[in-house]
């Protein structure tokens, strides 16, 4: 079973109100703004009987639990493990929709490090099974979202694997994707581009 | 954001290779065996191209990481959250799958309080998406393993909150449950009920 914390990987899963350093504010630096702006859309949905998708938790690896006091568990020690899976999943009017939500700094392409190949291998799992994989790309820099069906993905995971370059040029992005308007209630309607992709 | 540890209840998520005490190896304390059994059975349905379902990791809210050695970062504080879904969603030829497993020691009844509310509203929302939700329950004691719809699920649950009996009697899961074979591989074929009930 592996437990061991992704080499070089910082931990940027805290709660806005646990994040101590000031450069959680910047732009720059909004490690959560991506998956707090989803969990926002996916409450949104959910309140509005739209779809069910919810973030997985963080995978851990439980070693010590402190049970001293009865009311409050306190895990003393524990690993970060790296997902099988994507982030995200759930339903929609009984389409399943699996997806996984990523970043970059990069005003020129996404880096395909982002990924891990059994999350690839997941999404290739779940379109053999009719499923809906695809995958959110925000430009931190230009504040541009763009979904990318996993077709694509694949594609280019593939190039990489076969001697390729080893990211999704912007390029690239604009001209496969699916740019998401960027809105106040949902704030991202992925949805929308879902059903416009898949016509349900 | 709830990061509290629900009362009383015991942390049986470790996995079998950290358990220390002895009486994880008796059968009357199996914590780990349906969840065991339900994850090689998964892992059978994805090897085999037939399904893709996974046990979502257990929420822990993560207050303290120490990053002391590059690369192995150690949680130091952490603390149990209560799930807000049910614990295993997946695919399975287009259709949307989602469940919970719970087991008793109780040889007459299946007490309500293995659910919180908000499982039981999940898997009605899960539900009014066209998604099938259902639980597994088995009785340690005779080692019987049933699947039942979240329709009687709902109706037992709606019974106890206008003040009726707090669990199901065992009587009520054998007549509106289905009974499922213990097998070699995949140990719980509960997918084989799945689609006989859902007809796909």
């Amino acid at each position: 079973m592996e437990f061991h914390y992704p080499n070089g990987r910082k931990y940027e899963n805290l709660s806005a109100g646990n994040q101590k350093s000031p450069a959680a504010a910047n732009y720059s630096n909004r490690g959560m703004t991506l998956e707090e702006d989803l969990n926002e859309t996916n409450q949104y949905y959910l309140a509005n009987g739209m779809a069910v998708i919810h973030k997985k938790p963080t995978p851990v690896q439980i070693v010590h639990v402190d049970y001293a006091k009865r009311s409050t568990a306190v895990i003393k020690e524990a690993y970060f493990r790296q997902a099988s899976t994507t982030d995200y999943n759930g339903v929609c009017e009984g389409r399943y929709i699996d997806f996984e939500a990523k970043e970059t700094k990069s005003r020129t392409s996404f880096p395909l490090k982002n990924f891990h190949s059994h999350q690839i291998e997941h999404m290739h799992h779940v379109v053999n099974q009719n499923g809906i994989a695809f995958v959110i790309i925000r430009f931190s820099a230009t504040e541009e979202i763009f979904l990318l069906e996993s077709k694509f993905l694949f594609e280019f995971w593939d190039r990489m694997v076969s001697g390729g370059r080893k990211s999704i040029s912007k390029k690239e992005i604009v001209a496969h994707g699916h740019k998401i308007k960027l809105g106040y209630r949902p704030k991202i309607d992925y949805l929308k581009v879902v059903r416009e992709i898949y016509e349900f």
